[in-house]
Formats: structure tokens, C-alpha cells, sequence
């Protein structure tokens, strides 16, 4: 009855086999590299379930990321493991009590699991201590930083660890570099995650209308992502902001420039600004939202007047945003610097907004002295996968550029086939941020005030596309109607795709 | 454009006002009846955002509920407190580095949060120290034990408090008292988001057919609620039970009848078992699902065929269910026991499978034998409010009735006016449950196993209502097709409420 039709089951075990394989072999080539014998197993614990406060409400289950990426596991309270030398892979199940509570559905044993999951063996958490026993060897347990969030994972635990050897610096940078590299079966998933959001957004495209609430647009995508798709979870918070609102999207003082943007940068829609607004007539609208399918997410973002026409200022800005994005698309391929798509992105947008009048002098002046951060203070784009942020941005020995704009960049790597990387290039008036650079001797050369004025209020413009790197170029996951003519086809009820 | 008009922000904020006043005056009241001196503050301290695993990944921020019924704050991150001799109220709010992070949204001063919550004061947290230290009293703070999760809920904590004199026996109790009861206002709020989850019910009833996956249904659930009547979460995860799962539903060992049963009873749709399966031709389907609006929620099941024709055996159970329901309905009213409720429902199930040939014998010593517990092993139903399972159904003194069925109800109190519960009498054929039964000496006396050998595979029939008892009887605020005529008429097509 779906309208998509998702990968089955068991291409998605294979996906995991082959994700597991991967590791095995990262690992054996760095522990060549660093000297060390062939031996030892990686160890990972699953998320736990979690109640709300100190209720018997139960929170919908997420599987943690890295455990998800090696295992599929949808279930909670697992720990596995991978024998280093040999590829062996466990799974260990927790031992669910009958007789003490009521069964949370039916009790399988871990030879359900075994099978269910395509692992080589399968035991209870309680024997996982003898288990390992047998392997004589260290375990290798994930602890890194996530440069994204600042914060560091933390590495498996339980009773009876104290007895192996461990190490916790090994695996994480190895873990990490596999997720950054798509297999071909991860990217059969992707794609469908992708078909299932860029649909869904041509749906909501399509019965966006002045008067609507902003959270009318989000029940739509989210409808249509579960109903037509299967997909139960959004990638991220869904961001649907109209008008005005579009400057919470986005608002922050000058100095944060130079300050590493750990947090979410595009922040609408949390507890306390929850997509509240009415959509009003003359607004344009932006929206931001991702379904995710098995763990793997999407992350789309669309820019479109409410009421289907855009003005000319809509048009100038836009078209400035579609520009850049365009720019880069045509340019990615394998040994191409993101640093230098960041860059064209903001060349493309300043043009625009002297085309616009909002900028005067030269474009290069205005690139050396980082004028684009005004417009576009966020990074060009970031890693995707079973994270929205990815890991993987910030290698060992790789580190932010500390300068205004470039440091919010989430990687500042060259691209390799098989990295899936957003590219949402967006160009916003804030007033937080315009008012500062007025006043800056250096920024303020550049602006025309009269102009800009007119822009307030305005809000902002992005457009997001989720794109993998191939051997010669690029593939575009997304298809979402980008040129002006198509978004105003659609949302007057054309066809999509076109035909 | 929302289909339901929601009650205003202002109405909300006066209800809290409400709820504040009525801690205040039963605060009071029990320091007089301890003989303590009528001063301290009571303080609590709000949830905190949180994120998944070492991702920025963020979750949506839903405020902890006791924190919710007092201020209704909406935003991570607080404290407040009520000063018991004065009434006085203040907030106490994050203070938010503009010069360190993106702001997530604008940064609103303490200011704009005593206006929108309209306490009578307002402070940043790291002023509380000197705030309440103006107070020269004790701090009232929450701990106590959630008689459903069998956890405690942790005290408010800060840097600074070892500096007061503290408290954390008298709150709890007086706290959970003030839930159990509730006021007009609050009712009104109740009322709304029955209303909407009412009709979504309806809307998915009419949507359903054979064929579909489990997990639309509860898709459409979501969406209506979301977009018809803006509420953005559910009350707990949708359970969308059809055919066989529903043995998922409620399957445990006949050991647990004796047990303390904490964990959800009724548990399908997590994680493990994702509402995943299709609805088929001939099944029934259990639909247990309940929109929250501002922090308070409802419960509602509804039962019926996926085709939308009662079989004869779907017909007898069915209706032996809804006898049962509407029984304990016309019998709610101040002064009536919850545990007399709980027989009665049993009692009218006992006597539908009499009828259908299940049971022989007399249906007042099955009743002594408890084996209603063997159709029914849940409790009847449960306080509801901010919490799907409300606090306050053991108070101090009271315990848990050891025997069969008994033991799982969520209260044993006595109605009275004010108290919201849930009436959710079911009926369900468990292999797990039933094959134990058949062995039993003394129940198998009154098990007829060929008939209900028939009923193997069926699964089980739940109907859940929310009742508010009023001065002199009770009221229901669902409002869902229940006879079997409305049901089948409903699925057709035909309106409802019916004209
Ligand atoms: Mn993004
Ligand atoms: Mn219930």
C-alpha cells in the first residue's frame, strides 16, 4: 500500500556484514601499521532504553550510531563484539526474566537474534565475560571525540572488564573512517531514505497555503515520510519556519564568528520555539527536514514563498542561493578541497547580493576580508549517514580554520568517492549579525544600507541537497524542484518530477 | 485551519496559577497538621535538554511533568519555587551565553518568562543561591516513589544547596495529591485533548482496511492529531495491534499474576515490536492511542475488525468487553471502590464467555477463584493527567492487594470527585497464559477447552475510556463508536457523532 518500496530486510543484514567486514580489515591494516600482532576484539555496547524522569514512561528506542552501523541491532540493551583476526562477529542479548515482569512482546532466545541479525554467534550479557575469555586477547573499546557536539563517546562497561586488557584509542578514528566512506549497499538505503524525504517535501510544497501553522507543514512531511515510506523517526528536529521566524533559524551575535559552533547552528522547532507560526501571505517559507529509514537519515532543505509566486526580492535572493548551490554540485568530485566549495558558495551569493544592490566594490576584496560569513554564517554543508552530523570531519591532525566563517565549516576535507555530504549553501538578513558589521570599518566598506534595510525582516533563503561523491564527479540524492520555474509549477499543482 | 480549536495560552497560564495555588494552600495545611511553622519554599528543578549518545543530535524537550503542572514551562533548563507562607512564585532561568554558542532561538530575559508564565518573579539560575537565601527558611524539595516505574524521583540540586536546610519527605505525597484531583481548568485542557483523540480514532477507523501496514494507521493517528488539533506528541508510544500481535499486546507467564507488575502491561509498537506487521482480512485491530496537548494527555483503545464486519466469535467478545465498560460507567460516581469496579468488569467479561461456552460453572466462584485474571490479567484503569500513568494511586498507608489480577491495579482507592481514570476492560486469549490455566486444578474446573481452543489466534479485545468523576456520578470525555452498530456504521462511512 506504501507508496516507496524500502530495501528489504536482508539486503540490510548484508549491508551490515559488509560494514563489519570493513572494520575488521581497517583494523588489521592499523594494527600492522602501528606494529601491533594480530589479535584482539572490538567490543561495543548498545543503547539502553530510557524511561521519562521517574515515570514508567518509556522513550521510543534509537539505536546508538556506531552500534547501529556495525549491527542493525534495533533492540536495546545488546553488546557486541568482533574478533579482530578472524572476523567473527557476537552478538550478546539481554537476559529478559520472565518470571519477574511482563514480557515486552515475545521472548527470543539468542539464536533469533543470530539469525535475525547475520551474526556468527549470539549469547546472553551474562556470558559475555566467559565468552571473551576464550578470545585471550584486548579488547578494543570506542572512546573519541565527536567533533560536532564536543563531546566524547563513552567506551562499552560491564562486570568483570577489569579482568581484560583494554584499549580505547584504536578504534574510534577507524570506526569513524568507515562511516565516512558509503559502501554501494549503504547507498541503496540512502537513496531511499532521499526518494521518501524529497517526495515528502514535494508534498508539502504542494498544500503549503497562507494561513497554515508552521506545524501543519511538519505533520504533512512526517505523514508522508511514515505513511508512504515506513519511515517512523525524522532524521532531526524538523525546522519549518515562515517569515520572520526564519531569523531564529539563524541568529547569533558577530563574535560567534570566531568561536567554535559546536551547537546546531539552524535551531527551530525545539521546545521553545516549536513551529508555532502562522504561515503568512508574502513569507517565504523554510524548511528543513529529513526522514531517516534503518538508521540512515536524509537532510533537505527547501526555500519557497507560501503563496507559490515569488516576489522580485524573493527571486534575487534565491536565485543567488540556487546559483551557489549549482556551482559546487558541477564541481565535486574526488581531490576537490571543501574549503574551496565553501568559498564558491559564498563568491556565487555575494555576486548576487551586489547584483541586488545590497553590496558595492569587488567581490574578491569582499571573499579576503570574509564578508560572506554575514550572509552565510554557517558551513557550506557536513558529513551524513546514520548521524545527521556524521563523524569523521575533523581527522586526527586536521582542526578548524579560525576564521570568520570557515570555522563553523563541520569538515574542511577533500572529497573522496563515497562521502555523502550535504551541500545547503543559504544567504540570510539577520539583524544580530547585520547591525555589527554596519558598524565594522572594514565589513561596512562593502554594504549598502539603503538596500539591505530593505532585505530586513526578510528572513532568509537555504537549499539543501544530501550528495555522494563518485570516482568522476558527483550524484545528487535529492530531487526536489530547485529552479524557480519548477517550484512554482509544482505548488501550483504541476507534475514532480517533470516529465 | 485546524479542525479543533485549542484552549488559549492565557487559560493555561491560569490554570498553572491554579495548580500553584492549590500546592500552596495543601502545603500549608499539612505543615499546620505536622505542627511545623508555616514557612519554607518549595523548589523544583525543571528537566534538561538532552542529547543522544556523544551526537549534537537533540531531542525534543518535553518538561518533566510535576515541574509541568506547577509553571507549565515549556524550555529546558529551569528552576522555580513557591515561597508556602506568601504564595509568591519565581522563576529561575538559564542564563544563556550570547558570546559562547548560536543562540537557539532568541535569548529572552527572565523578564519574558514571568510575563509568559506569569509567575511573580523571575531571576536567572545563577542568582537562586541569593534569592532564596532572602527566604531564611527550608526548601520543600521533590522526592518520592512513582508506584507504577517502582522509581524515585530525583530533588532538585544546585550549586550552593548544602548552604539550606532541606526537606524531601513532606512535598511528594502533598504534591501527588494535588495531581490526583483535578480542577476545572484542568479539565477543560482534558477535555480538548480527548476531543481530538476522539476523532482521530474515528478518522483512522474509517481509513482502515486489510492490507495495510499497522504502522499507517498509526500514522494517521499522528497526523490528525498533530494537524487537526496541533498536538505535536502522543501520550506514549501508539500501540497498532492487529491479528496475532495483539497476543504481543499482553503476554506474560502465570507466575506474574503474582508479581508486582511495574513495566507497562500493554506494550507493542517499541522498538522490538515496531507496529510493523499487515492488517489482515478477518483480524481484529487494538488501537491504543492518545494525543497530549500542553504537557497533559489522554488514553484511549479502541477495537474492531480491520474489514469492518464483526465476526459471531469477534461479536461475543466484543460485546462481553463493552457490557463490561459500560457496567463500570454507570456505577462511577464519589464513594465507589476501585477494586469493586475492577470485579465488576470481570465479572461481565466472565459472563460473556459463559455465553460463548468458554466457562462453565458459576460465575461467583470463578470470581472467588480469580480466574477473570486469566481473560483480563491488567488492572481496569488508571488515573491519567500529565502522565499516562498519573501519580498518586498508592498513597502512604496504602498497598497493593496480593492476588491474582488484583495485584496489577494501578490504584485500589476509593472514587472520588475530580479524580480523571481510565475504564479499560479487556478480554484476550494468550497461549502463555491460558495453556497454564488448562493445567491448574482449581481453574481448569471452569475452562471449557474445545470452545476456547476456537478462540486461539484471536488475541483480545480492549475498549479504554477516560472518565472524570464529578460530584454525583462521572463523565466521559471520550467520545468513539462503541456499540457494535456504531462501529460497523462508522467503518462504512456513516457520521459521527451520529445526528
Ligand atoms: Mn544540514
Ligand atoms: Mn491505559
Amino acid at each position: 500500500m506504501a507508496r516507496h518500496r524500502p530495501p528489504s530486510f536482508s539486503m540490510l543484514r548484508e549491508m551490515h556484514v559488509h560494514n563489519r567486514k570493513k572494520l575488521q580489515n581497517a583494523m588489521a591494516e592499523k594494527l600492522e601499521s602501528i606494529g601491533q600482532r594480530l589479535a584482539g576484539v572490538v567490543l561495543l555496547q548498545g543503547g539502553e532504553e530510557r524511561y521519562r524522569d521517574c515515570t514508567d514512561h518509556l522513550e521510543l528506542f534509537r539505536q546508538e550510531s556506531f552500534f547501529a552501523y556495525l549491527f542493525g541491532v534495533r533492540e536495546p540493551g545488546f553488546y557486541a563484539a568482533i574478533d579482530i583476526a578472524t572476523g567473527q562477529s557476537i552478538l550478546f542479548v539481554p537476559r529478559l526474566d520472565p518470571d519477574y515482569a511482563v514480557w515486552l512482546g515475545e521472548i527470543h532466545p539468542p539464536s533469533f537474534f543470530k539469525e535475525k541479525y547475520g551474526v556468527d554467534a549470539a549469547y546472553y550479557v551474562d556470558e559475555m565475560v566467559s565468552v571473551l575469555r576464550k578470545f585471550d586477547a584486548s579488547l578494543y573499546l570506542l572512546h573519541g571525540l565527536n567533533t560536532d557536539s564536543n563531546r566524547y563517546c563513552k567506551p562499552a562497561t560491564f562486570q568483570g572488564i577489569e579482568g581484560f586488557e583494554q584499549d580505547t584509542k584504536v578504534l574510534h578514528p577507524v570506526l569513524s573512517e568507515c562511516r565516512v566512506i558509503k559502501s554501494e549497499l549503504e547507498l541503496e538505503l540512502l537513496r531511499y531514505v532521499n526518494e521518501v524525504s524529497s517526495a515528502a517535501h514535494v508534498k508539502v510544497m504542494r498544500s503549503a497555503q497562507p494561513g497554515l501553522k508552521e506545524y501543519q507543514l511538519e505533520s504533512t512531511f512526517q505523514h508522508y515520510c511514515y505513511m508512504e515510506g515506513g519511515c517512523r523517526e525524522c532524521s532531526y528536529t524538523c525546522i519549518c519556519a515562515t517569515g520572520e521566524n526564519r531569523q531564529e533559524v539563524l541568529s547569533f551575535s558577530l563574535n560567534t564568528f570566531l568561536v567554535f559552533l559546536y551547537s546546531a547552528v539552524l535551531h527551530y522547532g525545539h521546545a521553545a520555539a516549536p513551529n508555532d507560526q502562522i504561515a503568512s501571505d508574502g513569507a517565504m517559507a523554510l524548511l528543513d527536514m529529513g526522514a531517516e529509514y534503518h538508521f540512515y537519515g536524509s537532510d533537505i532543505t527547501c526555500s519557497f514563498p507560501v503563496n507559490g509566486k515569488f516576489t522580485e526580492k524573493q527571486r534575487l535572493i534565491y536565485t543567488g542561493v540556487l546559483e551557489a548551490q549549482k556551482a559546487v554540485i558541477s564541481k565535486m568530485k574526488p581531490g576537490i578541497s571543501w574549503v574551496a566549495m565553501h568559498k564558491l558558495a559564498e563568491t556565487k551569493i555575494l555576486e548576487a547580493l551586489k547584483t541586488a544592490g545590497c553590496l558595492k566594490g569587488n567581490v574578491e576584496d569582499m571573499m579576503e576580508n570574509r564578508l560572506g560569513a554575514v550572509f552565510m554564517p554557517h558551513g557550506l554543508g557536513h558529513f551524513l549517514g546514520l548521524d545527521t552530523h556524521d563523524p569523521g570531519g575533523y581527522p586526527q591532525g586536521m582542526s578548524r580554520i579560525n576564521e570568520r566563517g570557515l570555522v563553523s565549516l563541520r569538515t574542511v576535507r577533500t572529497l573522496e568517492a563515497g562521502m555523502l555530504i550535504t551541500v545547503e549553501p543559504g544567504c540570510y538578513f539577520i539583524d544580530a549579525v547585520l547591525d555589527p558589521a554596519l558598524e565594522d570599518p572594514v565589513l561596512s566598506r562593502f554594504l549598502n544600507r539603503e538596500a539591505i534595510d530593505k532585505f530586513r525582516g526578510f528572513g532568509g533563503v537555504r537549499l539543501e541537497d544530501d550528495v555522494i561523491v563518485t570516482s568522476d564527479g558527483c550524484e545528487n540524492l535529492t530531487n526536489c524542484p530547485r529552479e524557480i520555474s519548477d517550484v512554482e509549477d509544482v505548488m501550483a499543482g504541476g507534475p514532480w518530477p517533470r516529465t
